[in-house]
């Protein structure tokens, strides 16, 4: 039986705005949109704010193949209210605050329960489905035509629904951006230093690509005590911006001459970083990442996905030598349980979030958030929905 | 002051056999030499046994470029007892038995120091060198011609000096021949399972070679209680060989068919093994034995040297799904304190060491070594002096 909701929508599909992507590469068109209510094992979450992550402008770009899938609706990065639950809902009521997230985690694969990781055997990487469980979307244009979901939250809505595996309640106490940082790349870079790095204090750090996940895992290098935090990056501003998370050195490649970046990060570190991140997406520079780790525990973290689909090359008498690589998504965190321990962290001041936020906007203008991040200008920019 | 030792020949130059690889691929020649008495922390080693390792014959082959060193003292797998030692040398003296080991272990440095890795920063990786704190050579021909030595150790030969830093001693209870194994081949197996990978009890693991060192390996996975050891070999003969050390099931690429090998374990593995090795050195079983290992937690262990410089191609997008690759010599292991621990876990009856000696010869046949070696009929043959 529904439970009906204070709103009375439960049960109902609502009629709200949503920013449609038609085309790619196109701005989005702020529309308005049909969203069905949440079958079982989802929920339809009113959203607060919503931020751009590099992987929407990704596959906003993306016209062909089978992850261009049009008319869309991106965003995966927020935090929101639930509206109204599905039946076998049980974790999440009307009016809990809450971050969706496009790594599952439904606690109860061999995946979930284990230390290691942050997969989910069960419901595993779905970059292309509509919602996991039946393959449908809950998105409708006012034609009736099909609007597809992106990465399992579609949060360019006012109103989204979720698989309940795919999102982390909140204290609504809790800061609505500060929140929303939580949702994807701060979260991915904080973790990255400190689950899967698992950086020890005193430890050399050298991180390629001074965005906000860089940013962050220089947050979580500082949080776990890096004696030394080296940052890459082409934009000599971002070393302005990255002493404020623990950037204690920065490098600028085209500053280098005929040096390559992981020779002068080897000069400068006695032979090569205890840990180094890449955070960008391109195969010559993860080969640098690890070229400029250190033999014998150097550990270089692949955070960037590679989209021209190039293998990384790696000298195996390096490796040899007692380097290793990894890679992870979402910073190796395991979200039900993870994020409420980072949300812990910010309360108590040990990480700080709201360096990230650069700009805020309102929903109707989100395509400046794309101009501010295509540009380089913004961190994060939270567009608001109200 | 020269300590004298009991037979006399402490401080003095010592003539004895070696064979001796005049040219690259051609039969090692039993010569007579001069053996130098050692230097400030070196010692002169009488050779009880040795072995043939691949590495041997790897270089053994190389014909251009800075390795191709002749004429030249081949081995590096041995044990024997100290026949006099060198100034400032207060770790052994005359009489200790020993194990020389080609990775350097001086205790002093960071690296050496530190708990993690087996590097050591003061003598790093001296392939090319001749006694690595001077450079120069303590062999020569009975014309005065310099001999070369090979990995620090030059095994070959009826006495040999090695420096301390390449030396462990070891009870002179221990059975000469066994103590031969834990030199290299086999430690360096079972190190990359104990120590590098760090299997855990339950897990899956697959073995591309089954060599001595991929043995080893298993028999190391077994010691940690994995529950499948998937053995990779085109020789079918390795199948039954493999039982013995704790192979449980096994894959001859050349009956696959169309099928990829890691299709085939992904298939018995629900998805990939939890640990994967390399134990040949070739980029492209590399590449194999990562795309062999499971989502989430997978661990890749390359042992094998890539003798032609191929580096080892890497999908990113299985890379960022929680895999991780690393390498190591000598099986992560410290040479001074992990070679102790495995000979207790031998006297334990902890590990079979027996089983890799499948071959026996006196010195003058040592040619015999390198055909049952290069034929694959042999895992070790034990190379005796006397």
């Amino acid at each position: 039986m529904e439970k009906q909701n204070r709103s009375g929508t439960a049960g109902k599909v609502i009629r709200c705005k949503a920013a449609v992507c038609r085309n790619p590469g196109e701005p989005l068109v702020i529309e308005e949109i049909m969203v069905d209510p949440p079958k079982a094992w989802e929920i339809r979450i009113k959203i607060l704010c919503t931020s751009l992550c590099h992987s929407d402008v990704t596959f906003w770009k993306i016209s062909i193949g089978p992850f261009a899938l049009f008319p869309r609706i991106f965003g995966h990065e927020a935090v929101g209210v639930v509206e109204s639950v599905g039946e076998h809902v049980e974790e999440f009521q009307e009016g809990d605050m809450v971050v969706p997230v496009f790594r599952p985690n439904c606690r109860e694969c061999r995946d979930c329960k284990s230390q290691k990781g942050n997969g989910c055997s069960i419901f595993g990487d779905k970059l292309v489905a509509e919602m996991p469980r039946d393959g449908t979307s809950r998105f409708k244009g006012m034609n009736g035509e099909t609007l597809h979901h992106f990465l399992s939250v579609s949060s360019f809505s006012e109103y989204t629904v979720v698989d309940v595996v795919h999102v982390v309640k909140i204290s609504s106490e809790f800061p609505a951006e500060k929140a929303c940082l939580l949702s994807c790349g701060v979260s991915s870079g904080i973790g990255a230093a400190w689950k899967v790095a698992d950086i020890e204090e005193g430890s050399t750090v050298a991180i390629f690509g001074l965005g906000a996940v860089g940013l962050a895992v220089a947050e979580g290098a500082r949080l776990r005590g890096a004696s030394k935090i080296i940052g890459v990056d082409l934009n000599q501003e971002k070393f302005e911006i990255g002493k404020k998370f623990g950037v204690s050195e920065f490098i600028n490649p085209a500053t280098c001459g005929e040096k390559k970046v992981s020779e002068v990060i080897k000069e400068i570190t006695d032979g090569g970083v205890d840990y180094s991140f890449e955070c960008i997406g391109l195969a010559s520079l993860m080969e640098e990442a690890f070229n400029s780790s250190r033999a014998n525990w150097g550990k270089t973290v692949i955070l960037g996905v590679e989209m021209h689909n190039t293998p990384l090359a790696i000298n195996t008498y390096f490796l040899l030598r007692g380097r290793t690589v990894t890679g992870c998504f979402f910073g190796g965190l395991k979200a039900k349980s993870d994020i409420p321990i980072l949300a812990q962290k910010y309360l108590h001041k040990e990480i700080n979030l709201d360096g990230f936020i650069t700009h805020e906007v309102n929903f109707q203008d989100i395509n400046k958030a794309f101009d501010l991040l295509l540009e380089g200008k913004s961190l994060r920019c939270i567009i608001w929905m109200d």
